[in-house]
This record gives structure tokens, sequence and C-alpha cells, in this order.
């Protein structure tokens, strides 16, 4: 920030200095994902990426019809109350209590096809982790004419994604879900879908994207994910293995836990969400941990300080008089940091012994 | 970056830290235009907040003819051109060779009552600087129950606001513009006028702009507009002195130099667009200039690439077969540098003498 500083659409030579970052790190993003260069725009984060990806669909694309999940964020769920009250169907695939959605329901959604369709469901969900089978939902859109968007905020730099095998039309990022700073972020668009800018102003990104560019952001974001794909192989490896010994080590000390999600099965990694039996400090429990100085979740951090349950808590059958925490885990975890949460933890909520 | 982390909208320490520092710097750019607090929402930068206003207004706020100037920046005359797209109505008010509009015009045009209007005219020219009187223009849309908006990229740190005296709808500031990070920015939205999202999503911004925030982006905006108000009426005497001298210069050596807008007048002392005659050099004077060290613009940088002449230029009646450059000039410039580019300039083009 201090020696380059120029505005990228500057012909001048600070101005090229500094489009010249903006497009190398456009370029390793794109490789990351096997995607070509001209697929990738940068946006101010995920949020912005998957209302444009949404709204762009039925402005420019003749969608009518858009088929989702009950457990997507709310970047999703939002933008597709709003589509709704300008006339777009929007229809529902259930989910299990593990959070996976019915793929038959999902085929026989798709097998109606009186209207332009677009699916959008997450990769992976941020509050339980479970995830879908991103290339047989892709499939499915395929075989049936669909458009596919699909929010991999949480798995992209966590899951090796390749748009070339997995043909999804919309793909979106959020650099500081992999440790890249915060207001930045990226939609990949499959080159078969022509779509109008969602922030009309000047031609940064050529043409798709007015406003002048977080130059730090992209670059952090570029570099951010560089990082997350070095070790991937070996860093999941860690990181469920932290994951692992601390679900083994609470179910060893306290009762009556039950884990949300699929935690063995099709998951992210790097989340656990847990449900306490309710006692007369469980609603403390949050906040008892800060005071420990354990940082966890009582769900989406977007939507923290709601007192209710999460509607995806809800959509998958958490009974709500429990306490669900949502621990996330990454490769600057230790083993050690988890020790000591299960012993601040103990002192807490009432051990096996205890209770 | 490294020590503050968290996620502002987590409700654990690293959270709160960072939520404290947001709303912080929420008080302070509050403070500044003497707004109140929640009258200011973050957004990615002066295009969105843009977007935002004009977009919002027309879907939420019964808006359904908009009035502005043909010289506007494309985040306002793009964003109108997608909105006329939708049925709004778009009026324009004429603007005379210096780039000031025609307030007999915008006072017809807003004894015209038979839809809700609003007007949106940029503060200060982009381009020649040629500034409205906000006051005047914010009084006439409040006799006539017109909402105003305007674009103050230019102006936000440059000249005072205070929107408890100028009563005006929506204001748009973008940091980069004083100094302050790019990618970042914000929108005042005058407490009257309640909106929804833009960009759908999580709660963030009072549930008003969904989205993680770009949180170094914005403390960095904070303290950026906090140092360009510290001594503003030092730094505009300064400022105007390097301009001046500048101008003096040119025209003691140099013939046939026409300057564009109004610089003695009721304009921005940041910018001075100068028209230099049609020579064989001329087309390559800009890529000549930056050979030589100096960082000009043909025009808006956000337009720059573009081969014809700007929007702003051939409305004003710009003479297209000379070539114009816009000279900017901050409180980090100095007098040597003023006599620099003269001394670069004479290598360049023809001189009095020569000529």
């Amino acid at each position: 920030m201090k020696n380059h500083y120029g505005n990228p659409s500057s012909i001048h030579e600070e101005g090229r200095i500094v489009k010249a970052a903006i497009e190398d790190a456009r370029k390793r993003i794109a490789r990351h994902l096997n995607a070509s260069v001209g697929e990738i725009f940068f946006t101010s984060g995920g949020t912005e990426s998957t209302n444009m990806a949404l709204k762009c669909s039925v402005r420019d694309l003749g969608v009518q019809r858009i088929i989702t999940s009950p457990i997507e964020h709310h970047c999703v769920s939002h933008s597709l109350k709003e589509l709704a009250k300008q006339g777009v169907q929007v229809d529902y695939v259930e989910v299990d209590h593990r959070g996976h959605i019915k793929m038959e329901t999902l085929e026989k959604l798709l097998l109606i096809k009186e209207k332009k369709t677009l699916v959008s469901i997450m990769h992976a969900n941020n509050e339980v982790g479970t995830m879908i089978d991103l290339d047989a939902v892709a499939e499915l859109c395929n075989a049936t004419g669909a458009l596919f968007h699909s929010d991999t905020v949480q798995t992209v730099g966590h899951f090796p994604i390749d748009v070339s095998k997995t043909k999804i039309s919309f793909l979106t990022g959020g650099a500081h879900k992999f440790h890249g700073p915060k207001g930045v972020g990226f939609v990949y668009i499959n080159g078969d879908n022509i779509i109008a800018p969602l922030l009309d102003g000047g031609s940064q990104e050529r043409n798709m994207r007015g406003g002048t560019e977080n130059v730090y952001g992209i670059v952090g974001m570029a570099k951010a994910l560089d990082l997350a794909y070095e070790n991937l192989e070996e860093d999941i490896v860690y990181i469920k293995s932290l994951r692992r010994t601390f679900l083994n080590k609470l179910q060893e000390n306290f009762a009556g836990i039950k884990v949300n999600g699929d935690v063995d099965g099709r998951s992210l990694y790097t989340v656990l969400s847990v449900s306490f039996p309710r006692t007369d400090k469980s609603d403390m429990l949050l906040m008892a941990m800060d005071i420990h100085g354990i940082s966890a979740s009582g769900g989406s951090a977007c939507s923290s300080g709601a007192e209710q349950q999460s509607h995806v808590l809800n959509a998958i059958g958490v009974d709500p008089s429990r306490k669900t925490i949502r621990f996330s885990f990454s490769k600057m975890n230790t083993m050690e940091e988890v020790e000591t949460v299960i012993e601040k933890l103990k002192t807490i909520i009432p051990t096996r012994v205890e209770a």
C-alpha cells in the first residue's frame, strides 16, 4: 500500500504495476480452480458474488425458477426472497437430519422443465459442515439443462475444485475463509453465461464490475489461496486429527453430547457442531467459553447476536433446548489448544463424573 | 491484520475488538459530515454506494423519475441506463461550456411533479473539476419534494460537508479519493429514507449490507478522513498554490493552451484539465509524459484505455482534435514536482519560442 498506490485503471506506470498485480492474482486463482483467467471476477466477497450470480442470472439469462435448499447462507436465501418478490419461483430440496440434500427430490424437480431453472445449493454448510456431492449435482443440472450456482465459500482453499471437470455455472469465494483478508472475494462465471454487471460503473473487471479494485485485498487473496493449496493434503490430515481428538475428548469427558452434521461422512473437516445438553448454565455457555479465552460460535458469525436457533439447525431438527456450539479448526490451531479447550470446558459444564 | 483478525460479527473477544474498531470508524466519519452514526453505511466504494442509493430508491422509495446531468461518473450514468430499462424516466439538466448545470432547467424540471423524483447530480466533476452549489440544489430539491443524491466522491475530505445544514438524501464517498485504501467507501443515507439492502446477506451494517466487512479498509478510511480534515484550510491554500503556479507556467511556456472547467470559479482545487493544441506528437502526449515519469490522466481513470474523448469533454464542447490531459494535485505534491513537470513538458511539446 505504501509502494504501489497507483489506480489500476490508470495507464501510467504506477497504474500499470498495480494492474499487473491484479491480473497476476487473477491468473493464480484461475489456475487453482482450473478455470480460464477470463472466468474469474473480483468482488467485495462471497455475498456480493452470490448476489451477482443469482440476480444477474434472473435479469440476463432468463432464469425464472431457482431450486435451493433450506440450509443456505443468508446471501442465498435473502437474495432469493428478493427475487421471489420479482416473480421468480423458488423450490426447495429437503435435507435429512445430517444436512444432506435429497438427490431424488432434486432430480424430480429438475425433470419439470417449464421454466428456465437455476440450482443454487451450497457446497458445504457453514454451520454443520455437511457437503453436497458437487459433481453429482452438477451432472444432474447439466443433464437437465439447468444452470448451477454453488456457494463454495466454505470449500475454496480447503478442497480441490476443478471446474474443467465439474461443470458448474457459478461458484463463489471469500478470501477470509482461507485466511485471506476480509472484504474481498471472487465469482467464477463459466464462459457460457454472459451476464451484465450487478454494480454498474467504470470499465473495471472487463466491464463486469464497476468500482476501483480492492488491490491489497485481491493480491492478499491470491497469496492466501496459494498458501491454502500449497500443502493441502498434509493440512487436511492435521486438521482432521485435531478435530477427531477434540471430539473423542468431548465424548470421553461430557455426557449427552450430540454431534450435528455428518462428521465421518461428506463434510467439512474444519468445523464441528456440537449440541450440549440443557443445564442451568448452558444458555451462558458461549459467553463462559469466551471468558476462558475460547473463541467459538453459536452458528454462523453473520447471524450471531440473533437469539433464536438458526434456520440450519431447525431444518435438520436439532433440539432447540440444547445449546449448539460450532467449533472451528485450522492448520494454525495446535493439539495443545485442543487440550486447553477441553480443560476449560470441564470448569464450565458438568463432566461425566459429575453428571 | 496480524493482531485483530476476528470476524466483527462474532461475539467472542476477537470479534468484539474488531467490531468496536468498525463502529469507532463509523462514529468518526459521521462526525466529519455532521451526520448521525446510524446514517453511515460501509460499502466497497463509491460505485457500490451510488448503485445502492439509486437502485434502492427506485425499488423501495417509489422513485419513478431521476433528474441527472450529462457529465456524471459512469457509476451514475450506467446505473441510470439500467434503471431506464426498468421503466424509470431519466431527465437531463444541461451544462454550460464550463460544466455548470443550468439551475433554471433543474428548477423547471422539478416543478413537474407527476412522478416521485430523485435528483442525482455530482458535487464535483471528476474530469474537469466543476462543482455544483450543493446547498442550492439541495434547497431546490427540498422545496419541490424531490430526493437528492450527490456523488460526492471527489469532495469528501476535500471540502467541508455538513449534512445537518445541507439537506441531502444520499451522498457517497470512496476512501482512495482522500488517500485512503482502495475498495472501500461509504454511503450516507439520511435517516428519513428507509431502504432495503442492495446486497442481500447477513445482518452486517444493521441489516443494510450483507458481507463480512472490509475491516482494514474501513479503519483505514476513517484514519484517512481524519487526516484529510485535520489541516484542511492550510492544505487547500497549499494545493491551490501548486495548481496556480503550474497553470501560470504552462501558459508562460506553451501557446494555445485551453483550460477546461471553471478553474477560478466553483471548482475542485485538486484537478486541472488542460487541452493542448493538436501537433504530430499530441496523440502520444500521455505516453511521452509517462516515459518522463509524469503520471497524469486522459480523463477519468475508470475509463482510461478508451480511445474516444470522454462524455464529459464532449458535453462541455471540448474540441476532440485537441489532446486533453487531467493533472491532479494533492498535499503530497511539491513545488519542485511542478517545476519538473514543466521542464519535462518542454522536451515533449513545442514551447512558445519554438512555436
